[in-house]
């Protein structure tokens, strides 16, 4: 897939087939956040592919999701959670530098995911104290997001609005959800 | 150009040719930042294209480069500089979410700008009090991060190493830059 096209045709996937997700997708993925731009090349992050159950049902009941479309765009085990999830693991003390390249490596992740066909949820509300026991992790290391992946079950539609405008995103009567999104004119400013 | 292709390929340039970038190409590349996943859709950032003199000269001048490659990967004005600066502005009370929204936004502009021909230095250290005079931004707002932008007049590479090795970044005798990059089974915990 053509990059401009997967940077502008992705969507946040929240609802997922029933379908496993190969190891080799999997790090394709991860490798896509490995030679991501980070700061001064420190390379911080560290990744859990969590791909097996109970494992994944476990992590899944301790994220939340979009709070304005609860409970139809939270995934429910056996019917539509993700098969995967990947971990981004930081230190424990993570600066606001160290967000920054996590969100760098994300969203390196999601462009790679979707040229496979495959869709990602970008989790920040997760309860990071029980995934730091589920998952095992050292003290001084944390679960700074963790990214949902899968086969699609649902097709997003973004819309460009202005820049006073309403950015809820929404679901229609047809159970799609629509994502606004501020039009280029209002949010560039050419000097 | 595929987009695993730009995703992998992708290095970040700090020497440039000192040649205009279209504002159609910029526009491109702001567009993919607009599109990025954003914390629960807030889109709280803005971007100035910074591409006309002097003022990408005084943008230049606040900035500083790759500390270990010193000078010899500090872009030098009329000679080695970048076309063009993206500022990313946010708000000045920036939280560590808003820090990776702007590392997601600004890893978008990167693959995006790569697939046009153009390279990018992601700058951190930037002296954002003087910038917030320059670009004359409303107390509330900073320039969180700037993105260098132009055509590549250099050829980094990147190479993997293990987990224990250095990644300390480095020229060699012919002043190509070398990237390491620790290996993909030294970064991932598969469950």
């Amino acid at each position: 897939m053509n990059a401009l096209q997967a940077l502008t045709e992705r969507r946040t996937i929240r609802l997922f087939q029933q379908r496993p997700v190969a190891d080799a997708d999997l790090a394709t993925v991860i490798n896509a956040a490995r030679v991501t731009s980070c700061a001064s090349n420190r390379q911080p992050l560290r990744y859990i592919a969590i791909r097996t159950q109970p494992l994944v049902d476990q992590v899944l009941a301790e994220t939340a999701w979009a709070a304005l479309v609860a409970p139809k765009r939270t995934p429910v085990p056996g019917k539509t959670a993700p098969a995967a999830f990947i971990a981004i693991i930081a230190p424990a003390d993570a600066k606001p530098i160290t967000y920054a390249d996590a969100g760098a490596s994300i969203q390196s992740m999601q462009i790679a995911a979707w040229t496979l066909g495959l869709g990602c949820c970008w989790l920040g509300a997760i309860k990071r104290e029980n995934l730091h026991n589920i998952l095992n992790l050292a003290p001084e290391k944390q679960a700074i997001f963790l990214l949902a992946i899968g086969y699609p079950a649902e097709q997003p539609v973004s819309e460009d609005v202005a820049g006073d405008a309403s950015i809820a995103y929404y679901l229609d009567d047809a159970n799609r959800l629509h994502v606004p999104k501020i039009r280029l004119e209002d949010l560039v400013d050419w000097r």
